[in-house]
């Protein structure tokens, strides 16, 4: 247990967490080397092995570290403002789409990274990442659940259901992002499912 | 240029081929050895050697490798026997479902894993996999110009556009089911992406 952690090694723990969400990123969960994080972090290796125990002792931690800046993000955004819940919900895809500028690391999914390469190799690590990528869909499901009460909207599809496929769209769009080197197709992919959730609620497809 | 190659060879080419997809699949591209290859494959690192100047030089075939594998499934596949092009489109979708099948590393996407991996660190290899999965998406472009057609639909996306996102939804319910640890999840987003083709090509949305 931690009794006391001064500025300077906070910072220093912190720092290796953001280099983390930054290297893993660009070049993938196994190519990250604890030499890369350090040098991005700017820290020695003496520092790192007084946070953590290794790589993966970091990587656990990183993606709490990561859910709970998405987190913030995410619970601070205007979208939750609009009265309409349907409104939200594609106010929240506009979010989406408002986020992915810069480089590709910068707005591609850290917890989505992991899980890709990492699933049967790290399940512990994992997991986090499924509790980070699913705690963030249920987010969406209370908007959901009342647009689908509030349009009168009979389903075989659940709110839980839908609030995941939103997140299989956007961690698909990315990697189609990373193939064509560019945003603009994964904005593509946000507009069908912008188009597809409008023509879910729409009172022509009512049952 | 390889004048002559004995069938013995090809074999351990082809079997070196085979086993960079089943274990790419399983571990991911960077985590994936040389000597995991060879011994997947039962073969030795002569013979790997023999064959191929690097690991990068083997992965560059084994995308060329998948594709061709992937290419002729599809290919094959009943659903161009449909005479309605938005049914060759939906029957399409429930073929990839179909393929949902066994453990994850089996009907998971070999190209959809390295690009989200390497595709700052291997772009030579990634561009190979864009190619596959734009090449895959380009099949079904004929399809969706058909079914605008035939329906009337005047449309804001193209038909490109549309056949790209198709591949950002399966290659994002690849991430939900590593996530989850099933195909369930997958096959969800799947069911959710036939809706939206049901919708967007519905009469009552016309335009």
């Amino acid at each position: 247990m931690v009794i006391f952690v001064s500025d300077k090694q906070q910072d220093s723990r912190t720092r290796l967490l953001d280099s983390a969400l930054r290297v893993v990123r660009a070049k993938g969960y196994s190519a990250t080397r604890i030499d890369d994080l350090c040098s991005d972090a700017g820290v020695t290796k003496g520092s790192f092995f007084h946070h953590f125990r290794s790589k993966d002792d970091l990587m656990l931690s990183a993606v709490g570290h990561w859910d709970t800046m998405t987190g913030n993000l995410f619970a601070q955004a205007p979208y939750h403002h609009l009265d309409d819940p349907l409104e939200r919900l594609l106010a929240y895809l506009e979010f989406r789409k408002d986020l992915l500028v810069g480089d590709l690391p910068n707005f591609t999914c850290f917890a989505g990274m992991i899980t890709q390469e990492a699933y049967e190799t790290r399940p512990e690590i994992v997991a986090a990442c499924e509790r980070s990528i699913s705690g963030h869909a249920a987010t969406l499901e209370a908007d959901i659940r009342e647009a689908m009460s509030l349009y009168g909207i009979q389903a075989e599809w659940s709110a839980e259901g839908l609030a995941l496929h939103t997140q299989a769209v956007l961690q698909g769009a990315f990697i189609l992002a990373k193939a064509k080197g560019g945003a603009a197709i994964a904005a593509e992919s946000i507009d069908h499912l912008v188009r597809y959730l409008k023509l879910l609620f729409s009172t022509h497809n009512q049952t």
